[in-house]
């Protein structure tokens, strides 16, 4: 396996485009976080990324997390790269300077984040919990629980876990019955099972907080009964330091085809009757506290799909570079299998989705910044809405095309791909519980149909549309055709907003056909990135020919490959109730 | 994990749609082969699938091969099952009567197969290498060739391997070097080194017969200079029972990410030098006669993205059937996941394919059979023309797809099919070299560009959307507006065969839209198939008014969601040089 080189040239330009996409350079609040810092940041991380943690992803795929007598250990060499993740100050690099953190933009976390999934994904899935559940204590805590938690939490010292799911409550989270009884003292009693809770156990911190989520003794039904509590696997002492057991116990971790180095527990929260939790924010309004980090966690899963792709990308890349096998489809001898123009077309496939997303990852991150310094208080409910509107479209269309692009690399390594030893097969395992967890695709597409475009009329997709459009106008854009393509799509795309928000909606169409919608959605992203790529490129491209004419043949590739698919998935949009209204599943 | 079932009203019907497309009802030569045995060996190959080889596919999965000291040794169970398999008769299922099979014709053969394949692909894998082993012989082999091999291998007593690949020779196999060195009576002297070898070596069987494929010591460079030799790992004495060694030595086996239960060896032939072959047909004319098996296992392979989709359909059904979670979208309480027409779409995606690809499946070996039985010659060529045409269509097409397949399996089942222990993510593991070996995809896609439409002028798929164009005047499929599509999508692809055939053919456009070419046109034959499916479906509804109605439902769907695709392949291949030409990857 060749070693992980951090793409420092793709993550500084895409960085730059989304400051600018945003009018983040014009903002003073950030104005310290120049192009020198953010190379700086990013050249450490590389090397962190590469040294240390890109080592251990084989270790833990291949040792994986041990379990026994309720405890679980880590893969070897976890520990020790965990305590230099923390002291090099990567785990609050966007967390608050006064709790310990580094206090970093999200423009500039976002690209050092691609680094960690790109290295290790299994390993470093602790950090986008501390920097979700960092962020509901800031939001929702009071100023005890800010003392209490956050300064442990971003200097690493404890580690966050996400308690939601249980057996009969997966998507679902209405179904909960776990169960949290106040004691009169501020805090309550909680009892229950989770399942799949990442990292819920292990041997790298001092303590452990679960955020759970559970029902009250008199809580309404459904999901608006669910409160969040923080439940400490030790319990904190007056000084802050942790204690005695909390009566959390972890019953098993999961045997999963991928993600071996990340353990997957089953909690038993008050076996004994004596485990103990205290709400965070108000009771029966936990799902809208949990809603911060799961927002968090589904950004970080559309990086993740970005991380794997570009990672598979390095490797297939670097043997299809040294593979020799075969005659060049020109004629003559034998050639090394990049020359062969379907193995370039596999590549290719990868590279682009790799920097479209890349693209739209580090833009919403920057809209995030710029949402949170505009003193326009109508820009930030427009920028709100725009990465309410891209979330679920990244997530689910990032992930997807993760599973594609680690079938495509292991096809480029043919039949050495299928053999462990080379270490692409991992990236299929780990992949796939991308487009699963954190709310599966089919979640995200409903969340786009129904809530994000239908929900409010198709104002943010129009707005969406409507900057596609403002940019198609660059000259560039219309002597190449890219922009007459883009301007076509997004007149097919508002042709169907009021077929979406229409009163006669067909609830089961719009249920079936949400996942083409949301993949043509995506494609349409991705194109529009590329092409301000290609506009950034064709500018520059006497600095460095071969790099920047490559950007710009990557989004003519996109035109020819990928964006007939967009007509291709809302063509299914319109009839996508077609045999699914029929079929009768109950013969 | 639920039981497997044979699909045998499916099953039947698709037999029965391939005999009548055919004509081979009206083979005289056939007509004992009439419904009923079809339906009794299929319930007895049903019940030996489900009942002996299913139960020991996850037991193969967990347990893998074990090598040790130049010897495989197979899974618990693997061994017993093997005997009984080759007890019933499976093994010569259709094979010549003379020589111990039971010479049944590849029509009824294809569907016992599919269970096999469904059951447990990496048990059966010696199955397809046993056929195409004994037709190679029965084509090119001497009568005492026939005599000495053939009734050891259909009776299964002994097995064949496969030795093509080396570590510098994969999808170039002209590239090989293992060398045979002629001793004047008869034998040659074989010496090299082979890998990915399946059933290389095992404990199943009391002999193996390596089919090898090497270079004599004049033979001309590259892929015309290669013979084929019958090399079993124990020598054959004059009574014809194997006696001492034959120096070939396995070496080691592959630790591969899915068919654990299959063993994949590195064989090292003569390394003792002691190493002796007989050579089958005539010298450099190997490729040829290895490409009988080739083409057995290219037909196998598609069955096996059948065989897997099927299987995984049937786990995925189950399971959405019993899984309650979430609110249907109509209203009301909670409902069993198949509900969600999310999920309905996904059961969808996979039923169709499998039926599609299964009813092409079908036809292509009643095609061999008609080729074989008809005394026309003009209609054997174009039946083989036809096989020749849709081998490289159905492998890859079904493979890709049994990839697609297997992940949205696991996408129906959650997080729970992300555990190993649910036994669907097998499934991704086992698919995913389905689209590697016995050739790639990106291989299969050039077979059909270059060789089966560029290497007749485009005459084997005029007369296929001919008979496509006819099938269309149907009334039902002219009612449905599916004739009409079909017949769009047929004028589409006659349009593109003078780009294909003419002499300025772009050579890297025809090979970077190959890939995009051939799924385009397996996506027309699967659609034309469920077009015949609907049609038999509408003419019997009364009979069976949820099961024909369901057929019916599924072309429709496929029309939805998967023939708009066609339109979006062609105009990728149309402008397949966009982007790839001018990437440069040697930066």
């Amino acid at each position: 396996m060749s070693p992980y080189h951090a793409p420092l040239e793709d993550m500084q330009l895409l960085v730059n485009q989304a400051i600018r996409k945003t009018g983040l350079d014009q903002c003073q609040a950030l104005e310290e976080f120049d192009e020198g810092l953010v190379g700086a940041v990013l050249e450490e991380a590389g090397k962190f990324a590469a040294g240390e943690l890109a080592p251990l992803n084989p270790v833990g795929d291949t040792e994986g997390c041990h379990f026994d007598n309720g405890r679980v250990t880590t893969p070897a060499g976890w520990k020790e790269a965990y305590r230099q993740f923390c002291e090099a100050g990567w785990m609050g690099l966007a967390l608050p300077v006064e709790y310990g953190g580094q206090g970093l933009p999200k423009f500039i976390a976002q690209p050092v984040n691609e680094m960690w999934l790109s290295a290790n994904l299994a390993f470093v899935m602790f950090h986008a919990l501390a920097q979700g559940g960092s962020e509901i204590l800031l939001n929702f805590g009071t100023d005890a629980q800010k003392q209490r938690y956050l300064e442990p939490i971003i200097t690493g010292r404890w580690t966050v876990a996400m308690a939601l799911t249980e057996p009969g409550a997966g998507s679902d989270l209405g179904a909960l019955t776990t169960r949290a009884v106040p004691q009169g003292d501020g805090y309550y009693r909680i009892r229950g099972q989770k399942i799949y809770i990442t990292y819920g156990d292990h041997d790298m911190a001092e303590n452990i907080v679960h955020l759970v989520l559970a029902r009250t003794p008199d809580a309404p039904a459904g999901s608006r009964g669910i409160s969040l509590f923080a439940v400490p696997k030790y319990r904190i002492q007056d000084d802050g330091s942790p204690g005695e057991s909390n009566d959390v116990l972890c019953t098993g971790i999961e045997h999963k085809t991928g993600l071996h180095g990340s353990p997957t527990c089953s909690i038993s929260y008050g076996e004994q009757g004596d485990c103990f939790g205290e709400l965070i924010g108000q009771e029966n309004r936990g799902l809208a506290a949990m809603f911060v980090l799961m927002n968090e966690a589904r950004l970080s899963c559309g990086m993740q799909g970005v991380g794997l792709g570009e990672r598979g990308y390095q490797q297939a890349l670097d043997y299809a570079r040294e593979r020799i096998q075969g005659a060049g489809y020109d004629g003559g001898g034998r050639v090394a299998i990049v020359r062969h123009p379907d193995v370039a077309r596999m590549l290719l496939s990868i590279r682009a989705e790799v920097m479209g997303q890349r693209a739209l990852g580090y833009l919403i991150a920057a809209q995030i910044d710029k949402a949170e310094h505009t003193s326009d208080d109508a820009e930030r409910t427009r920028l709100e809405q725009r990465v309410a509107l891209l979330t679920p479209v990244f997530k689910a269309f990032a992930t997807e095309n993760a599973n594609r692009m680690a079938g495509t690399t292991i096809q480029i390594f043919g039949g050495m791909g299928f053999v462990e030893e080379t270490g692409v097969a991992q990236f299929m395992r780990d992949a796939r519980i991308t487009t699963i967890y954190e709310g599966t695709t089919g979640i995200q597409a409903r969340d786009l149909v129904f809530r994000k475009i239908r929900g409010d009329g198709g104002q943010a997709l129009t707005a969406l549309l409507d900057e596609i459009d403002g940019d198609t106008e660059q000259s560039f854009l219309q002597e190449t055709g890219f922009g007459a393509a883009l301007r076509q799509a997004t007149g097919q795309f508002r042709a169907l907003i009021p077929v979406i928000c229409g009163d006669s909606g067909d609830s089961l169409s719009l249920n079936a056909g949400g996942v083409p919608l949301l993949e043509a959605l995506g494609t349409l992203c991705c194109a529009w990135q590329l092409c301000l790529i290609a506009v950034t490129a064709q500018s520059r491209k006497d600095q460095n020919p071969v790099y920047y004419g490559n950007l710009m043949a990557l989004a003519d590739y996109y035109f020819a490959y990928s964006v007939p698919r967009i007509d291709a998935g809302l063509s299914t949009f319109q009839q996508a109730g077609r045999g699914v209204s029929a079929y009768q599943f109950d013969q």
